[in-house]
């Protein structure tokens, strides 16, 4: 048996692995790419010699290991993330990862793992089940209304019976668009027994308030993660974080891999900060085009589900895989989330969202 | 109870973390830093201005997802470990993430995990056993001899009856600093039932062949882990890397996370790669200062343990911590790894080697 021939199957693979496909959306080379909730419009150029002037500054120190603890990078984070939401955090409130799946995994590894479990009301990011079962946590699937709010009430009763370690509460919901309302969110947070990921990825969509106004009042409980990948256009730098009390940032560094975070990745992340409004700036346009495509949608016999997020999940198809091909045929491509009947696009540029919605006319539904 | 007075002991974290600390080195301000295995020379100014000129390129995608295989740098490191042993790799041998750690904990959690095992020859990298808690496989230490290179019969002994699924070999082996003989290896590998993972971190600076030869040989067993952290003086840029039969990396894509290396990552790697000549000049440098500074203390009276790789393990200390110390106090800092009456140096340029020689001289033994 030479390299080559060797399969998946002769090798002593983890049995709940077996099986299984990698995580992923295809990765197509067509015209309009509108499935990863991507931010459609590049960096602005100033942002650009800004990373690559930091990145020439750090690089003669290649050969040395970066700050293990980041402490420069999560101060402007806070600065950030204060500022955004009214609430004082510093540095010690703050943590960071390479994307926010690296910030959830470390919160499984340090308060979830075998023999514990972690709740997620589904739909959902799809990849909560996945690191959950990546640290060997238990998954327990919860049901949202079939018009994909969450139920605050029949969610905190779940959460009650059922008493996860861990709660994963996703707002605005990825791949379903809404948020839960802030006053709402206390009452699953009353009936957690642990810990609660508040994963507010796309919040610089929406105008709800942020979950971090909570942490004061939930400090043994509540972790706000969020990303750079989406709001922020800097997917490619991947960087995640999140705040909470400070014990949790002691807990996350019990588990964290030393010098997770580069030299590069550190200097990239605090020049893109510095372009914030720069770059925020394009989430009123994003906005704006996200309430324009769902009314054509509208006009065009489509349901779109209300969307406090940079994409929308929409229906209905007879078959929504033929229809997603469809979509890929016209030059465009979009999300099949797995959701019956249903695909997600993104919103991208006015140019892009054009292309989209004349794909619309032609697919299947 | 406030966010701040919220302590580690009041959050629910998993039982097996409670009263540890986080791993790391001390990072010190002193002026001269032997403590963490790092090449001292920096980059050269060609390197530094090619890895901004990438940089520079792909910042306009920022906000893009990077590409999730990393195909390219893939390809790059095949070539540049096939040129390095002699034996045909392409990309589909590679697999690449943010630092040896993260490749070694995509391993675990592939091929480890509870009710698995991991086996290690003690000392050894002290990543390992903490890895394996973290991905909850069980750890099962093994003896090295007296003087700390590996028995290889005895390990073969001992992994033949405790049949562990996965086997870490260490060559050269940190901290003690000796490499596998290329011959024994086979030996544990026919004795493995499962995984042999072959840590070459230090690969570069011995003058054994690579386990890289055998993959072929044991295509359903091997696995090599290297980094560009050492000698390719790229600690800060953190890219760790593995070579195996192309059933391995499938294995690892099901737990990976997805765009786990930045676009930053990828294209600064590929930019030091192309500069290999370079950087690696400076490990013919550090090995003869590797044996000038072995020499040196065993003239002041000191034992230096044999090494293959850019740092010394020495000793005797009466009281290795309070030497520690005195080492510090003088400016110099290096590190205790926690075995008695020994103390680890890395082989710094001359002047650093210099000013640890002279320390040397006023230490306590």
């Amino acid at each position: 048996m030479t390299s080559d021939e060797v399969r998946l199957e002769d090798l002593p693979l983890r049995e709940d692995l077996r099986g299984r496909s990698p995580y992923g959306a295809p990765q197509l080379d067509v015209p309009v790419r509108l499935n990863t909730n991507e931010n459609p419009y590049p960096p602005p150029q100033a942002l650009v010699d800004d990373v690559t002037e930091a990145v020439r500054e750090v690089a003669a120190n290649l050969h040395r290991y970066p700050d293990r603890d980041a402490i420069a990078l999560r101060q402007d984070l806070a600065a950030y993330l204060s500022g955004a939401t009214g609430v004082p955090l510093t540095e010690r409130n703050l943590w960071a990862a390479n994307g926010s799946n690296e910030v959830l995994q470390q919160i499984l590894q340090a308060f979830g793992g075998p023999g514990r479990s972690a709740l997620g009301f589904e739909p959902s990011y799809s990849m909560h089940p996945i690191i959950a079962a990546g640290t060997r946590t238990d998954w327990v699937p919860a049901p949202r209304r079939d018009d994909f709010m969450l139920d605050t009430e029949t969610a905190a009763r779940i959460v009650g019976e059922r008493k996860p370690d861990i709660v994963f509460v996703t707002s605005p919901n990825n791949p379903t668009g809404g948020s839960i309302p802030f006053a709402e969110l206390e009452l699953v947070l009353r009936a957690a027994p642990g810990i609660v990921v508040v994963d507010e990825a796309y919040a610089e969509f929406s105008s709800q308030r942020s979950a971090v106004e909570l942490i004061g009042s939930y400090p043994a409980q509540l972790i706000v993660s969020r990303t750079m990948s989406k709001a922020f256009a800097f997917a490619g730098g991947r960087l995640g974080y999140l705040a909470a009390a400070p014990a949790v940032i002691d807990a996350l560094q019990l588990v964290r891999l030393p010098y997770h975070l580069s030299l590069l990745t550190q200097a990239a992340a605090r020049a893109a900060l510095r372009h914030a409004d720069a770059t925020l700036a394009t989430v009123a346009k994003l906005a704006a085009e996200r309430e324009r495509v769902a009314e054509s949608l509208l006009g065009l016999g489509f349901s779109p589900v209300p969307s406090d997020a940079n994409f929308i999940l929409f229906g209905r198809f007879a078959d929504a895989r033929a229809s997603w091909q469809s979509y890929v045929d016209n030059g465009v491509l979009i999300r099949d989330v797995g959701i019956t009947g249903h695909l997600r696009v993104t919103i991208g540029t006015p140019e892009e969202n054009d292309a989209f919605l004349a794909a619309s006319k032609e697919v299947p539904r």
